[in-house]
């Protein structure tokens, strides 16, 4: 069995994380490897991998570190849905194949659970059906008694829903020839070709299986929602201090932490875990990182900063500075006094604009989303929820209160009242001062 | 003999604190209830409480949780002074009467001294004159060598004091109904009604005991007054660490400190005594508290913030903050970075405003005064001795040099400007800072 | 034989710094002290001093304190250069001298080997020549191959340098007489004469031999300058504590430090030299001092404050400030949360405006120079390389770009917006906030 990769595709809504969500790191390695490795896991060795012109040489870098896989590329030109990618890779689809959304988090016990029921049914397909508790703006699985697929809805109305099953794109095709064969024959303007043709397959007669899932989903739609997917990661990481890591016996390691190679923490540091700290990274001194927070590696968590479940990239460096509720691309610095802030005055849930709507991001504490190669300047002032683009400075001093594109510098235009200064200060009082404080 | 307190007040220089003095907490309880307290430890156990329409049923709840004493209660419909209030409770003025202002603090020696004097004399009434040190502006007590009161002198000019006697309002009154017939026949437009009818008195042949007192005494007229009163509480505590408080072993806790029940101390917290720490509050991670600071109840001084010499009312959140000689009443927050400067950069006393005239506070270290309910922003920075109106919001960022009234919201109108960024950052100098910085 | 030490010239490019060089402080004595102790342990024990109508009463009342020295005082009344300051000398300048600039500094090695040069040679002068290793733009000293000097080449352009060796200014005089001859026989308008003077006595067959010297020199033309002069103080001392010096058991110090009478070390403050702390300083609570720092005497490094790689002069304040790569003269206050940025956001050199052009300060890294009586207000950001002048307040939240003047006081003048506050906090929201932050 093959498990193809869907690596084409590009998050229209995940300014100002310009990486592929399936690059971004959780605890040291992409999650395309992780995905990989829970397949491997699960018995799967062959791999499809269906790139976009701008990534594919990016994975080849990375899979070629993976011992004992086979990988083949193909070559998704146009971002055009999962048919057009399936299509791209035609002449590799041979065989029983595993079809994955390498972007969307799941459980290992995913991978096993499909791959289990693909080998015990006589149906053409098998897919997982996410059982939902609340609403979720997805596609719905309409079931007979025996789990098997009648309708896929697109995103109904609340309450509309045909069942408490989501589609989620890890799914088992016996026949690959037969699929394609149904895409070739959707007519539609839509980006749906793909589930159409499951549909289509259905009304042939085809059986598909639904298979119910309930473990971990973490989709990577907005960028806030890496959050929950590094505390999925963070939860499920087993507590490691590499050998090479130095901890100040001064220093405060707590709870859940993974602290890889050559990470220092420094005197007065706390570490309260969940917390994953990225090899020959620092925690410097006075230094506090909490409730499940995730940093890359080569970055320096400075002097007296304070870092709340956040998400930080590799190569980025704080000194004096509040991270609140935050996700920090790579390669970004802060200046001392820089505060990424993670709640409003009014106490109220955070929106952020995307497409010209507003987005309600479900959280009431959420701090900024920085992209890669950005510098904040000192004493600056991040809103919650403000997005600044890569490769963007926000000058010292700044209150940013909206998102900032990519490539920008902002600077404040203050206006000064410069006289003259009369006082002289009063030496026997500084004496008096410090006596008193010295007690 | 029973206690009447006289509750029905209202303080007209204490904006922004908007509570009654007497509920003010130190040391985890009202004012009211350490002076029945008080009270009750000099041998009272009947009380008389006049309130006004606001406040009766807190007063109701409080009086309530203390065992084996026996309250009535009189409402004051105006705040028109002393003898108004005395005059609202006239059924209730029966026997032997101690009336107190329970807005002043004094100690327990004030109230026992009243009463073995009380029981001696055979004057119609006792009351306590302050021996003060230099001038205060308040009601000054002529006497006879007998210490018998000849007549009252309210603020005369500095050098005219007829006396170092100032009328402070813990008065024993043998006949109630003769002070009540007095207060009647008074005719006067100002505010003194009580204080004519006890000169009547003297005049009608009663003798009125002057008991001289050297003890503490600490009104509370404008809201900085609260320092005073809280180093009092402070300096006359007793060291307490309640057994459910919790102190990290690398916190220190150093001179006289009470930490009330459910406290929590962690890593690198300091607290440098005298100072107290209400029930279920937290000193975070590196925090000082230091010289003579108060935190009610509820409260978090987060992550590296300093509070020195400050009062901070019931749930109250702080983080990275310096908050110096500063008074902030209950349900106050305040963002990151945001800084309550304590001193002039030209090293003067602190001046404030109150009814269109700058009062010397006396202080040349004094912080703001925080009003409930209020939020500041981060990185903003309120000047000495500025005062904020309750349930008012001050944007990040905000410089406040001026008051700011209640329920208001100021933010900052700055104006930026923004440019494309042509800058790369360098990849090597980064990493060579790193090395740099790991030694 | 006589050390002539030139005190009498006055820098020209040292604003904001505007105290003389030599009487810059390091470990705790003046620069002066340490030429005339290094003077001394070279076999030198009487002086003549040229100072200045300004600075004669302060070197005298340096001077007095030094034993075992004997010292002639001469006036120069106009800076003038090296000529006009020895004129000034003329009736001390008896026997053999050594002149020297004591705004330079050298190891002692300079002092040695110059003596023991001078008492084998038979040359009528014997001058010191720096070896340089890369282009300065000084005088360059044409020598023959018995390193006899044949011409002093003021500045040479890059690459038409004489020789490796750069002239500086410790020279040994066996006849002064003849030297002050050649000194009254030079016409020029520019301020080598004392160079011409030289040429001069090499054209009459006089020989002035050449001393190469490897050792460190550290000229101060510019007040970043000092910072070189700090590390080589720094890397010179002997690890040192003062048996009045008190360090917390909680607080860290490491490396070579050195720290003087009566210093106080609060808990978790760490020192990480190498650093110099001055008598009667306190480092505070979590303060971070590292890097080459230099604290002078009665300054307080309060808490939360990290100081890297700066020259700190005496009686100076700091609380919750960043410190980095920064000159901060005596008597300073910075308040709460101002920064001393030391690194650009394009990650450049930083420029200086000197004598209105710009120069390149060689670092990638510095922060403000700051003159002596200076106030910072709270938040404000001083940009890296910015000047304050003495005696002038930076108001509070100022994002200081360019450089201010003596005498200056700069507020920001900003616009607000306030509106009527309708928010109301969420009681319930907030306790559960601190109940999940007690966790």
């Amino acid at each position: 069995m093959k498990a193809v990769l869907l690596c084409g595709g590009r998050g229209k809504r995940m300014f100002p994380i310009t990486e592929d969500k399936f690059l971004l790191h959780f605890l040291g390695k992409t999650l395309l490897e992780h995905q990989i490795q829970m397949a491997c896991e699960a018995g799967l060795s062959h791999f499809v991998v269906i790139g976009n012109p701008e990534n594919t040489a990016k994975i080849k870098q990375i899979t070629r570190r993976i011992p004992g896989i086979e990988v083949e590329f193909a070559l998704q030109k146009k971002a055009l849905g999962i048919a057009a990618a399936l299509q791209s890779a035609e002449p590799f689809l041979r065989g029983q194949l595993l079809v994955i959304n390498p972007n969307d988090v799941f459980s290992s016990s995913a991978y096993t659970k499909i791959i289990a029921a693909a080998k015990k049914t006589s149906a053409s397909s098998s897919i997982l059906g996410y059982q939902v508790q609340e609403y979720f703006p997805g596609g719905y699985l309409r079931v007979n008694p025996r789990n098997e697929l009648l309708h896929i809805v697109e995103k109904p109305a609340p309450g509309k829903e045909p069942s408490d099953l989501v589609n989620i794109l890890i799914h088992y095709h016996n026949d690959p020839k037969e699929l394609l064969h149904h895409i070739e024959t959707v007519r539609t303007t839509k980006d749906d070709v793909y589930e159409c043709a499951l549909d289509k397959m259905v009304r042939a007669g085809h059986k598909i299986k639904v298979i119910p899932y309930k473990g971990f989903w973490g989709p990577i739609k907005y960028p806030w929602h890496i959050l929950k997917v590094m505390e999925y990661f963070l939860d499920n990481a087993q507590p490691y201090v590499a050998p090479s890591a130095r901890i100040s016996k001064k220093a405060s390691v707590e709870g859940k932490v993974v602290l890889d190679d050559n990470v220092r923490v420094l005197e007065n540091a706390v570490i309260r875990g969940p917390a994953y700290i990225g090899a020959n990274s620092i925690i410097g001194n006075n230094a506090l990182v909490r409730d499940y927070s995730h940093i890359g590696s080569n970055s320096v968590i400075g002097y007296s900063t304070e870092v709340k479940h956040s998400y930080i990239g590799n190569n980025c460096w704080f000194h004096s500075n509040y991270v609140g509720d935050s996700i920090v691309d790579d390669d970004c610095s802060f200046g001392a006094g820089a505060v990424l802030a993670n709640f409003r005055l009014d106490e109220e849930n955070i929106q952020v604009e995307v497409s010209n709507s507003l987005v309600d991001t479900g959280y009431d504490k959420l701090g900024a989303i920085v992209g890669r190669g950005c510098r904040i300047g000192v004493n600056a002032s991040l809103m919650p929820g403000v997005r600044v683009g890569p490769d963007s400075f926000v000058g010292p001093q700044v209150w940013l209160r909206d998102d900032l594109a990519a490539n920008k510098m902002i600077l404040l235009e203050p206006r000064y009242q410069v006289t003259h200064n009369e006082t002289r200060l009063d030496e026997g009082k500084r004496r008096e001062l410090l006596n008193k404080f010295r007690g």
